[in-house]
């Protein structure tokens, strides 16, 4: 009944579209952020696209895209994503979704379905203009202050505060809290985007429908050792801090795959001071990030690898501090949704799997009060965030058409 | 025979003169190094005194000090040290030990000992002005290119070549080859350093005669892994560099440890990339410092360690490169030269023992044509090129009383 090759022609002439000089402040990659003007003629792209089809165009008070095709107060089913990049970004990350989301209304109209629908292009998921991921969906669900929007939250660029920002940009900052509204009439909610790994690539399968998104619990710690001469020093003198270090690294490892349940653990900051080759370092701090889908794995892993790091430390005479930067829970998607979309997936006889999200998406603030899901397409070696990044608007078609099957069965049901 | 207090009290005068503002670029720390008015300064201080002792004060074609109470063509004993500090440094490196070659001068006029000797004092042993360690040995050894002199070695400051600095200064390195003439009439050579380990402070002891100095291999290792997103990437599809990273930092410990013979292994600088909290490392490079007075011992740690990250990285399906940066042979000193200070350091009675030398010093570079020995003293902490060092005049006036009857045994041989 979907034409899939309209559909993958239509997405690949949008995306490619906005890979155009006028949507992108870099003429080497995908770079798009708030309030810049290849933002605002981005937005511009989909509601033309939008108002084309019907639907009725509006912006939260922040500048978040909203375009329904029911008046206010009527349900509607949410689908969308976030069209912002990264500074040095890909034309699919985010951007893909949207389309893909307009793809959707699309043969809504071409075929007369008739699905209420509310399209929403989330701000700022990238933390491209300000800093700070998920802006737009944590303005939404309040987790925000106002302090951080007047004052914190600054512009990376020339330092001048989001309220000033997104005031001179014609919004209304000071109802802020109003933009929750936008959720009130969802009776539910599907992101589509590329998968950001390389698990659907390695596995053959051409989607994803995401079970949960995993929580996250990043940290650092510092191995306090003693600064020597590399030469000098005898062995059995040494406070070296890369021993522990290195211990913890590997049994960070062990921790993550004992653990299971998608639980992983990567240490990706390394920092020895002073670092230089013929000095024994005084300290080296490194970074903890462990995530999972299942709270209770990661944070145990967290909780077991810092009480190792001290021990390790301990061990040899030295001492390790853990300090946690940030953690956020895992949040489950609906399993009337998740359910839909396999049904619709499997009706296709296309490959696609069960999987997690490891990566954080606007979906976790959604979630919060509207029943969601999550559809993955793969993407070119799992690369994102560069101007590497590919991935096929033929799969974003199939997510379309999956995601158009999914919100009518469950319309219907 | 020797007033070691009254030694004590000139060496610690001299110490302290050395440290004012006259004598260093920095008012936080000694910064010191060739051809500055600070440098020039302090080679006139010694000179002085040394003229008042009765001594020809001469200058290399570079800018080396040196100064003897014996005509040239008459056999001399050399001892001396460097006055240049790093450009963070202390007031002992160096400089304690050029200012206990004057006391042993000293001691040898007011004693009327008559003993034939020679100071040297070596320009830019710390390599602060051009970067480059044990400078005014190399020349003197013809261990530098003049191509090198005249282009490649250039002032970290202001970029001119070393040449340009060198005749700025009223020297004629044109005739850089002649330096080696330093060495003509020289029976024999020690030098007296602070220790810049704390193998002398944890074992109280005061002299540590030292027997050999350590060679070593300074080199890198890069692990080629795979950036992926730390979140989305399960722990089977990763290739982590900071995993073989871990396992090689072990494995150094453990070969170095296994090796014996004063061998020690480092790992100083850590540099993953991109080195972010949320990605696994593309790769990850790492140096090596490996030392030892055994050159079969260390460079077999070396070619060990090169070999296990290779196969850890192909255990795990990556990829690890070695490159050598630079060796250098270990540098056995002379035996009859260390019998001779053992003999007098025990004859005083205090604590000392015979340890070889993990960092470089200019007698790596006389020992090649002069039967050669080195005294060490303890630094506190083995803290060293810190405005933090901290050694003592009295255990220096110990080295020098050590030395002048080593010396005068010597010549009664």
């Amino acid at each position: 009944m979907v034409d899939r090759e309209r559909s993958a022609t239509r997405i690949e002439r949008d995306v490619e579209t906005l890979a155009g000089p006028a949507y992108t402040l870099s003429d080497r990659a995908i770079c798009r952020y708030a309030y810049t003007d290849a933002y605002r003629a981005t937005l511009d792209y989909f509601a033309r696209a939008l108002a084309e089809l019907g639907f009725e165009i509006s912006h939260d008070p922040v500048g978040t895209l909203v375009a329904r095709n029911r008046p206010a107060g009527e349900p509607v089913f949410g689908i969308g994503s976030h069209c912002d990049s990264n500074r040095n970004g890909g034309r699919y990350d985010g951007t893909m979704g949207v389309v893909a989301a307009l793809e959707v209304c699309r043969l809504n109209e071409e075929l007369g379905l008739g699905l209420p629908l509310q399209l929403i292009s989330f701000l700022e998921e990238e933390g491209s203009g300000f800093g700070q991921m998920l802006l737009g969906s944590r303005i939404m669900l309040q987790r925000v202050t106002e302090e951080e929007l007047r004052e914190s939250f600054r512009a990376l660029d020339d330092g001048r505060s989001f309220w000033e920002h997104a005031e001179a940009a014609g919004h209304e900052p000071a109802r802020w809290r109003e933009s929750i509204h936008v959720l009130d009439d969802l009776t539910g909610w599907i992101e589509m985007h590329i998968e950001q790994a390389r698990v659907l690539q390695d596995t053959g399968k051409r989607l994803g429908i995401v079970t949960a998104i995993a929580g996250y619990v990043h940290a650092d710690v510092t191995v306090h050792g003693r600064g020597d001469h590399a030469g000098a020093t005898p062995m059995d003198l040494r406070l070296d801090p890369t021993l522990p270090l290195a211990e913890t690294i590997l049994e960070l490892e062990r921790l993550a795959r004992e653990a299971g349940k998608g639980t992983v653990g990567t240490v990706g900051e390394i920092e020895p001071a002073p670092g230089l080759i013929n000095a024994i370092a005084e300290r080296v701090r490194f970074s903890l990030d462990i995530r999972g889908p299942d709270d209770d794995a990661y944070r145990a892993v967290a909780r077991d690898v810092a009480a190792f790091a001290e021990q390790a430390a301990e061990r040899r005479g030295m001492r390790a501090e853990y300090a946690q930067r940030q953690t956020l829970a895992a949040t489950p998607l609906d399993d009337r949704i998740v359910g839909a979309l396999e049904q619709a997936a499997a009706a296709t006889g296309e490959p696609y799997m069960r999987m997690h999200s490891g990566a954080a998406h606007d979906t976790m603030c959604v979630a919060e009060r509207v029943p969601s899901a999550m559809l993955f397409v793969p993407c070119r070696d799992g690369i994102s965030h560069s101007p590497l990044e590919e991935a096929s608007p033929a799969d974003a078609a199939l997510a379309a058409e999956v995601m158009l099957n999914a919100i009518a069965a469950l319309q219907a049901a």
